[in-house]
């Protein structure tokens, strides 16, 4: 037990240093001051090796992932964020390792002003369990469940990417050697969509982000809406990696059904598509339009303008 | 995957519904509205399977004692519980044993009108990890370090009986069959001293919860108030059961090294010592004066008026 204290030295390492931390790392709580005039925004994640990441993969882009896949769930609520509390089960101790997760958790903590508050140091098979806190304005939030008949459905990035590098780690699939690297990058360092979930609180009518698959998702969005979507598979956007290395047939489907990217899929009135598209240009981050929501209650598939079935595993929750 | 979302159902049969949380689970975050006039306390807590608890526990003393512990974290700083976040990792899908572990949970939820506001269901080695959040007013919580020179010691209820039961558990020691389903529930089913906590935010300088042990949690009282104490080993609160089982020096050394208790250990200034007693009467709860602080640096024990050396295993950190 000794050894697992010491790990806490590790954990406060930190430069980030809020106003509205009272008390950090160190008591049997933290205590925080929110913001008054703001909602919280709370969400918790847990990441197990082997299932959520390769065993090999670097401390730092676990370090990295945790902080980002929590990250990804408040920009999707359009949350600003700012405090994590890391639980952190290790089956031993190695100081390498350690350094190295925490330089991935604290370089992204502190790239948005985060707060690690506390947490907890076990000794078990090697998993992660973060729960982030960020703000949103009163009412401002973007819920998943409220999207409707005629709005525009918009994805960030490009999609698909993070479930082509686990196929390429894992062997199953090849690709030029000029692509391993971004692939991996891709993967393992998703960057988590903070300001543009930030920009589409004043936009956006629902949004949620990719983890569980493009497909898997937008299920999601159109059950808690009450809506049906006619998707236009042409549109889907893919990384040059993802065009060069499969069929188109083949790109489509892992960009529907991989999971992973972490990108922001969102639905936006058409009254709110102009002003919303000239704001998120501002992010630097580029959108793609990939359909429209219909009172359908069905997912229809276009690709150049017929309709066309695709096996869209992520969709076995849909009825 | 299918199967671990409808856990999920599980989880949405709780009956606590509170007026601050504005989105509870189901959406990519939950959404709250803090008490403007409050501070937040938040602890985050892992029990890992065969580390935190037997194998063997009852999937329902699972679910109460996951709660229990982070209530008791919220308890040692006088604060008030409002949240719970719950992530579990499970090796496969048992509907009796989630079952059994959901009626734990929410059992101890609804007795202090905590709402379940998210979580993750993953695939994986037991553990669970829970996140618990509460309210104190602003600049009323108790540190653990703000014991001063003088003031009194007192733990509530009874102390080393936890570490009795997983002894008894594990075949090392044997009891008397009138004391194994009370010890049995000592250990499974701690009581989290929720409403002692918020009554001493007026009248305490310091407290700790004791999940480390007794004199751990001591030193970690002594080193953050940076003062010494004089503990009363004669005045320490034994069970029937330990008075029963063991001998006197043995009971000693299991109050003072046996974690898992959850009872909290608290400093009043001799001022405040009186009206302290009369509040914490009102609760039902019984405490117990073990010493006073003082400006040594150092723990020394006093058994019939004589110092004594104890072997203080839990004070391998205190320098």
């Amino acid at each position: 037990m000794k050894e697992f204290d010491l790990i806490k030295h590790y954990f406060s390492e930190q430069s980030v240093n809020r106003k509205d931390v009272i008390e950090g790392i160190g008591d049997d709580c933290a205590i925080l001051q929110p913001n008054e005039k703001q909602q919280l925004a709370v969400t918790t994640d847990t990441l197990v090796a082997g299932v959520h990441f390769p065993i090999e993969t670097l401390a730092r882009a676990v370090g990295h992932k945790v902080i980002a896949v929590s990250l990804s769930d408040l920009a999707a609520m359009g949350a600003e964020p700012a405090w994590v509390s890391l639980a952190i089960t290790l089956p031993s101790i190695d100081e390498k390792w350690i350094k190295d997760f925490c330089s991935g958790v604290f370089e992204l903590c502190e790239y948005f002003n985060v707060q690690l508050i506390g947490g907890d140091t076990t000794q078990g098979p090697l998993s992660i369990t973060v729960t982030a806190q960020g703000f949103t304005p009163v009412g401002k939030h973007i819920p998943r469940g409220g999207a409707n008949a005629g709005d525009w459905l918009y994805v960030t990035g490009e999609v698909g990417d993070a479930a082509l590098a686990l196929q390429v780690i894992q062997g199953k699939i090849k690709v030029e050697t000029i692509y391993q690297e971004t692939l991996q990058r891709k993967l393992d360092f998703p960057q988590p969509r903070v300001l543009v979930g930030q920009v589409l609180r004043d936009y956006a009518s629902a949004a949620i982000d990719i983890s569980d698959g493009l497909a898997a998702d937008l299920a999601h969005i159109c059950v808690a809406s009450n809506v049906g979507v006619n998707l236009i598979i042409d549109n889907l956007p893919l990384s040059t990696a993802m065009r060069d290395t499969l069929s188109l047939d083949s790109a489509y489907k892992m960009a529907l059904n991989g999971g992973d990217d972490y990108e922001l899929l969102f639905t936006v009135c058409d009254d709110n598509k102009v002003a919303m598209e000239t704001a998120i240009a501002n992010t630097g981050v580029n959108i793609t339009c990939i359909g429209q929501l219909n009172s359908s209650h069905k997912i229809t598939t276009l690709l150049n303008g017929e309709h066309i079935y695709i096996d869209l595993q992520g969709f076995e929750h849909f009825s």
